[in-house]
This record gives C-alpha cells, sequence and structure tokens, in this order.
C-alpha cells in the first residue's frame, strides 16, 4: 500500500482555507516555541491564543476553534490545566491535537502522552522516534531529534491511527499522514528546518487548526505538512542560514500559495 | 472633541528620552512576547529586566524606575506575584502599566484585572475590546484580537482615565491617548503589525517605561504609541512579510528618530 | 600574569568539534531567552533541550551531555527542580555550567547561587557584576547589565575558579576565561550584543556544551566565547541594526569557520 503523494493543488487549497476560515487555535505549547508558533498560525492566516490557567484554559477551550497540546517543557502544574482544557474540548466538540514531544525517555509526558492519547484526539504530530514511543513500539530518542526514520515509524502510525480513530502525521525527510486506512505523504522542505527550534511544534499548532477547517481532515492535516514543506523549501532557497530562514519562512507562509 | 493628532517633533522628543534616560522596565509579562518585548525595550533605548517570583519581584519592583504588568499566561501563582510587585511598586513610587490583554473573556484575569485597576496603575494601554470590557461595557472579545475600533472605545477610556486617574491608551488602526480630559491621537502604522505576535504587548513595555521620564505623561505615552506607530510604518515599507518585518521594526527602533 | 589572547586557530578547531560532538545540552534557563538560547545551539551544531519538571530534568540531566542552569527569572518550584537536575548531573558525571544572571540583587536567587556554587559547576559564564557578587565582592548591579569592567572582576573570577576548581569566563567587552592558574582572553565582538536579549545567555548554553567536548576544558571555554565574539563581529558588520543582527548572528555561528 503505497502512500500517494499529496499535489500542489491541495496544498493551495489549504493555504486559502486558513485565510478563510482563520481558526482561533488555543495553544498549550512549550516555553520555547511560543513566540514562533504565534507568528507561524498568524502568518498563515490563524489567530492563536496562549491560555495556559488550570482555571481559564477549560473555558477558553470551549471558546476557541481548536486546542493544541504540546508536551515539551511539561510541569505538573501544566498537566492539571492541559487535562481540564482536553476535557472541555471534548464537551464543546472542540477537536484537539497532541505534539507528544520527547515520549517514551521521560516518565512523566509519557505516562500523561498515555493518558491524552485515549481522550481522542483529533490528530497527532509527532516524529518517527515519538510515534513509534506512542504505540508503544520503542523507548524514544533521547531529546527531540528523531532517531528513526518517518519510513520506519508508518507501521506505528496505521496502527495508532485505526485504534484511536485519529489522524497521525509523522514527519521527518518525508511526512507520512494516516487515518490507518488512507496514507498520503508529504515530500519537500530543506535540512534547514532542523535546524531552528519549533518548526515541528509550529507544524502541529498548524494541524490542529487545520481539524477546524471544513473538508477531509486528513486531506486538510496532508495539505498543512506540505504547506510547511514548501514555504521551508522556498525559504531554504532563499536563506544564507537558519537565522535568515526563520524570517523567509513567516514571510513564504504569509504569501497565499499560488494554485 | 476632536483628539489632537501627535506630531512627528513629539516622537523625536521621546525616542531622545529613552536613549538618555535607559530607564530600567521591570516586566512581568506573557510567555509569549518576553524575547520580543526585552528586545523591542532595548532597541529603544531602555533596559528590560524580568523578575517574576513572588519574593523576588517586589524587591525587584523598588529598584526598577517602571513596572509592566501583562496578564497573558496568567496563572494564579503569577498573579500573586504580580500582586505584591503592584505593592512594592506603588510602596516605592515606581509607575506601572496595566496591559489588560483577553481582559473579559476570562474569569481569572478579569477578576485580577478589576483588583489591579483599583491600585492605581500609571498608565494602562489595551485595544478596543479590553479598555471597554475594563471599563464594564462590553462582554470581551474571544482572544487578543479586537473586535470593536479604537474610536468605539475612546468614551470608555476617557471614562477610565477620569475614575482613575490614570493615562489609557486605546490602541488600533489608529491608536487613542487620553488622561480623561485631553486626548491626543497617533496614526500611522501597517496591517503587518497584527501579524507579529507581541507588537501591542511590547508597546505597554514601552508605555511603562514612558512612565519613568521627566515631562507631561500623558503626551510621552502618546509619543511611545506615535514612535511605535512610525517604526512599524517604517518597517513594513521595507519588508516581504511578517519575518522580515520582525528585524526591520527592530532596526528602526534602534535609530534615533530624526525631527 | 598577563592573559593570553586566544587564536583564530582555536576558534576553528572549536566550531569543528561542536559540528563533530553535537552535544545534547540540557538547558534550564529563563523564560526570556528559550528560544534564543536553542536557536544559537543548532546553529553552532549541538542538539538543545529544555526540560525543566522537578520529576523529569534529573531523569533528563543524567541522559545528556550537558546541564546549563541559568537563574533569570528563577521560581521556587525550578530552584527545586534545578536542584534535582544538578544532584543527577554531578551523580551521572555530566558537566553542568552556571549562568548565575543578576545574582547580588535579589535574595532567593543570591541564596540559590551560593548554594549551587557548592555543588562544583564545570565552569561558570557571567558578566563582571554577577562574577564580583558571585565570589562576595560586591552587591551587584541593578539587573543583567555590567556597571563594572570584566578586567576588574578577573581576580575575583581567579580566586572564584581556585576554590571550586573550575572554569570561570567573565564577559564584557573582552571576555576572560581563566582557571585560576591560567587566563585566556577573548576579543572582538560589537556593542550590538548588548543590544540583543540573550546573547549572554545563549553563550553560557554554549559553553556548557563545550564542557562535554575533548579536550583541554579552559581552551574550549574560552575558544567558546571567542567563537560568539566572532560571530557578533561579522554578524554586526553586516547588520543595519539588532533585528537584522539576530539572522546574520545565527547564520554566522551555522558556518563552521574556517582556519
Amino acid at each position: 500500500m503505497q502512500p500517494d503523494l499529496l499535489n500542489h493543488a491541495h496544498i493551495a487549497q489549504l493555504s486559502r482555507l486558513f485565510r478563510r476560515h482563520s481558526p482561533l487555535v488555543h495553544c498549550m505549547t512549550n516555553d520555547v516555541v511560543q513566540t514562533f508558533t504565534a507568528n507561524v498560525l498568524l502568518a498563515a492566516g490563524a489567530s492563536p491564543a496562549m491560555v495556559i490557567d488550570a482555571e481559564e484554559a477549560p473555558q477558553f477551550a470551549a471558546l476557541a476553534d481548536a486546542l493544541l497540546i504540546n508536551v515539551g517543557t511539561l510541569t505538573r502544574p501544566r498537566a492539571a490545566a492541559m487535562r481540564a482544557a482536553v476535557a472541555s474540548a471534548n464537551a464543546a466538540g472542540t477537536p484537539w491535537a497532541l505534539d507528544p514531544v520527547a515520549v517514551g525517555a521521560l516518565t512523566l509526558r509519557s505516562d500523561f502522552c498515555r493518558e491524552l492519547v485515549a481522550l481522542k484526539p483529533a490528530a497527532i504530530r509527532g516524529n518517527a522516534s515519538e510515534i513509534l514511543a506512542l504505540a508503544g513500539m520503542s523507548a524514544g530518542g533521547r531529546g527531540v531529534d528523531t532517531t528513526d526514520s518517518a519510513a520506519a515509524a508508518l507501521p506505528a502510525a496505521r496502527a495508532l491511527a485505526q485504534q484511536l480513530a485519529t489522524v497521525v502525521a509523522v514527519t521527518g525527510e518525508v511526512d507520512y499522514i494516516t487515518d490507518g486506512q488512507r496514507t498520503l505523504a508529504a515530500a519537500g522542505g530543506s535540512p534547514l528546518m532542523t535546524k531552528v527550534v519549533g518548526t515541528g511544534c509550529s507544524l502541529s499548532a498548524l494541524v490542529a487548526g487545520a481539524c477546524a477547517l471544513p473538508g477531509d481532515r486528513l486531506l486538510n492535516v496532508a495539505a498543512t505538512c506540505g504547506l510547511v514543506k514548501y514555504a521551508g523549501g522556498a525559504a531554504a532557497a532563499g536563506s544564507r542560514g537558519p537565522g535568515s530562514f526563520v524570517a523567509a519562512f513567516l514571510d513564504t507562509l504569509y504569501q497565499e500559495v499560488k494554485a
């Protein structure tokens, strides 16, 4: 079963959808990528809001169009607030996405991620090590860097997607996006994207937003991965290194993609 | 009562004042905009310091020239530290500014903002929805995006300024700055400023610093709004999108404004 | 005893070592500089990971190649997590570096820094005020800005290094790096580096990583200071202000330094 390669028209359509619907994405994410995540959402046409308190987060999750849970820099108080937000999102019908940063290596976040996946995320976005660890097939990497290729984690991604009735995006040199039945692939991008913190985390925020867009969720999530690959490749082509890449990446995302 | 439009000479003078006095601004702000806020203060000639612990914050608020309280990503422990810092600032005569991010929609921060305004901020900077909510005239927006125009919130801003004997800046396409008697307006800027996180929050940090400068406080706060409009407009003119805007904005602020 | 000026060959060698060994640096640092610190480590060829929870941090400190403790935006829970991480690092033989941000002026961090220095950091990186305060020779500055020159703090740095059997880097217009016996100096850089938040804090993260590299630790730490001076000088030469400096600095660090 070969994955279908995403085509450019889907990316262009997704780019328009983000601008037209401007989903309000409630981000509960790690301390390292907050600014970049907000700027990526803004550039793509979405609306970010970071609300993290255990009382405020459930209030806001019910108002937002989508919720992102990213377990980087997790703490016990933050986990409690995330738990309350997910419960509220589920009650309100707000779709939410999980980014299981570095799951596997560390006990608190690994236990918490196991708890979270049982709460039915609309989508999960991780690298190969994280998806393997989440599916119980690997001990995980040492940190955010993956030691496995995305293709190697595709069976785990499919199993996880089927079991949870969710969309799983396993990202790497090529991204694979699956609902357990169909699998799409997004290629492109640039190695420079691994030299800038937050490219994966901000993709997860866009994936959360994509779950609030009309149309086929699998295709929307895959096209979001494709959009980031496209913007990353275009930005790298005009950059001298990771510093100028950041500006070029946001500038590219800000332009609506031509069909 | 038409607001007076700020002129360029006031902006140039304010730009010089920031460089000459380099106010040390103690920032208690949200997690999303910390870096950008610090860099904006540095570029404009001020000195930022972020101190957030409930024991350290009151110590530092007494040493600093000005204090910023921004309630984005508020938590209960953070609110307790802010409360202690404001008490210390008031005791030491340190002017402090309030940025009531997304007040109205969420209970914890709305209650806390009501408590804070009674503690006599030297200045308040918010968008139309926030100023309306703070004045008890609206339920507020869904997040940091305003759904009202600044002009529509001007009566609320005037009422709030009179009642609290403070300066209120309500910012939007045009900014209005009022002490309840006089009102100044700052025009310019660029829509691109709404596509970068932290332009409003960092303006509030500059407003806090402006409250520590010699001269007329209303004029200094208004000229600070004008400086940011000016830098935003100049930066947007030389940018390809929100990514290159950030660098150009900081570069522009770093240049002393010519009279 | 004149310090020896670091030569360019040492910087080039250090630049290669970072790329070859790519040390995984566990950063427990302040909220303001997280993104920039991660991007500086990535650009230089190291691998950053931010893990801050009191349960996770000691687990991760044992897996990482090096640990950074930076006390900016310290809170009591963060201090408890840092204490646990340092104990774990020491047990596992993971070298760790201390950045005593604004020590001296504030009680909580001053007490905590005194406790930390007794736990044998492999390196300490601070400005003159901080090193003087840490050595008990000054009351410290008002914030992160130093009010003393690095040369004035050199006797304190030497005393501290001897007493703790560590490497102390006191940075300023010229950086001095000492193990209490030998002292090296790194010159260059640009005043623009003081107008960007996190240039010192991210240097401390690189210093932590340098402690995990093979070879002479004093020389490696000194060459790390030299690398940042070099990149700062080169970046400033191609910048119009602090905004464009950030991108140019990361782009420069990303290039391996030619011998």
